[in-house]
């Protein structure tokens, strides 16, 4: 059975691989950029394919998901480079295709703020896919082969974005508002319904999340109210829309989500409550980090899905995704 | 038989194409900067990599010596990205690898000037390859899989970067200057016998070139003479350690001559009198473009090399070059 984790924020560092196979983890989607722009997304980009090449016993690069399944039986775990905002892009429409070119296969249109093609959840108003470079940007991750994100979008963004692409989109971690509630992150943080089904009417996936900062009932959530929330989305949006993002993040310290939170448009940082841990630590005993996905394998079984079923939200239906939109218009 | 230049420095657009395919010509190493910054070549590539998308019935990216033979045999150009200059890198060493993979397979270390690796040839003084970094880059391109080019470098640059170098080494566009004499460009920007000598003692290969800046009679060179020049290196340093590197610049305004002479170190510009004609304009009748390769190969015949000489010259060599220096250390 493939497992795929549709968002980590790992170091590039060889515990998390390791990670990754005690918990027999196919492929992950890395998040390589969040605030930086071009030059500096370059270098990281450039020291992570390095740390890749020197793992290559663990892990392998993957930029189309027959790389996916190929590293998957060879017994590593495949990282696609994902991006959480296309700050990298800079307002320039020839970087999705270089980017793209380095490999970066996901990119999120927005993190949690306004910039040139959409608003994140963290604004007060959203104007959706306004933007004459927002539809533009849209057309050209279509065009080069580049996975759409909404994860951290406006509402409206994220259901424009989902109506404007001509290929499906993800949501690659966030859970279900009407299920949760209001989380650590906030409602907003989370999926209305109304998107989740738009989502998943147009062929996309969401990945949902066991990080507490996103569940019902934060650290407390048991992994079988977490099995019940992905029956519930399932009986949402249907058996080939729903997939796992962990939104697992190690080897940041606490102070990391100042940057996370802040990065260099305000001079604030986050409360020090927030920051008494870092971000991986102290997650639930049933998935304190991804080699811990058999928990969540036996719970969903526990909770009755068929094997079919399983395999369908554990990674093939990213999978199925990932061949749908990691091709360019060229190569189809 | 493979045709293949060494460099070429024309504009994005298909007419440049079209002259190859008139010529037949296999494979061209095609430079995507030379004094931009990282973000800039990055912009640039994407531009470039769309535009050999959109002409994909007559050119295609490569990026290894089974891809130029795949593309050529297609009857299609192989475009090689190249630089002529590290000022993409930023004295940043990750950049080496993320550049690889965006497609560049050949940089030169420096252009006419001094700059982090080493020294260029207008230059008043050349400390060879003494900077730490200058060092270490050597070390990431043999490892990353770049082949180096060091046609504009200064003579102890040359001569030093032949030696640390563990993978052959290139001068992809210049003449010998014991032959040649002063050019229109210099003496300096040709080449020591002691350089060619140290090159091909070490594998490398040396393009010729019928820019009339850079031979002996400049505009009056006959094609015959030309000949004589290609067989005066043979006989220094054997068949294997000479091609073709023509450097022809198709489609840039005169006053490119202004940026590829001071970019942006010095407010100087070029004389009038180099900026009365593009760089392409008013080269030989028998090399007005890549299209009269053709011209070239005739000529070699008459002076009496054999085909397969003719093929090495032609393009056998580079290809034999490109295919131990182009595959990074994880590959081999």
């Amino acid at each position: 059975m493939l497992i795929i984790d549709a968002l980590n924020i790992p170091t590039p560092e060889r515990r998390w691989f390791e990670e990754w196979r005690a918990g027999g983890v196919s492929a992950v989607n890395v998040t390589v950029a969040i605030w930086e722009n071009a030059r500096e997304t370059m270098s990281f980009i450039g020291k992570w394919r390095r740390v890749i090449a020197e793992n290559a016993d663990v892990v392998g690069l993957a930029t189309s998901a027959d790389e996916i399944e190929r590293i998957a039986a060879s017994g590593r775990t495949a990282i696609i480079f994902g991006f959480q905002n296309t700050a990298p892009v800079e307002h320039d429409i020839e970087l999705f295709r270089s980017f793209r070119a380095l490999g970066v296969c996901i990119m999120q249109l927005t993190y949690n703020l306004q910039n040139y093609i959409g608003c994140g959840y963290w604004e007060e108003k959203d104007l959706g896919i306004s933007s004459r470079f927002g539809r533009k940007a849209i057309e050209e991750m279509n065009r080069v082969g580049i996975l759409i994100d909404l994860s951290h979008c406006g509402d409206r963004t994220t259901l424009e974005a989902i109506e404007l692409s001509a290929k499906p989109v993800s949501i690659t971690h966030a859970n279900p508002r009407e299920y949760v509630g209001n989380p650590t992150f906030g409602a907003g943080r989370l999926k209305t319904s109304e998107a989740i089904k738009a989502l998943a009417a147009r062929r996309g996936v969401i990945g949902l999340s066991p990080n507490r900062h996103l569940t019902k009932r934060g650290i407390e959530t048991t992994l079988d109210e977490f099995c019940d929330m992905v029956a519930w989305v399932v009986d949402l949006a249907g058996i080939d829309a729903v997939g796992m993002g962990t939104d697992y993040c190690p080897g940041h310290p606490p102070t990391i989500r100042n940057w996370w939170r802040y990065a260099r448009w305000s001079r604030e940082t986050a409360p020090a409550a927030q920051m008494q841990k870092a971000p991986h630590e102290g997650w639930q005993e049933w998935f304190r980090s991804p080699a811990d996905f058999g928990n969540i394998v036996a719970g969903l079984e526990r909770r009755g899905f068929q094997n079919a079923e399983v395999e369908k939200l554990m990674g093939g239906n990213w999978l199925r995704l990932f061949r749908e939109t990691f091709v360019s218009a060229e190569q189809a």
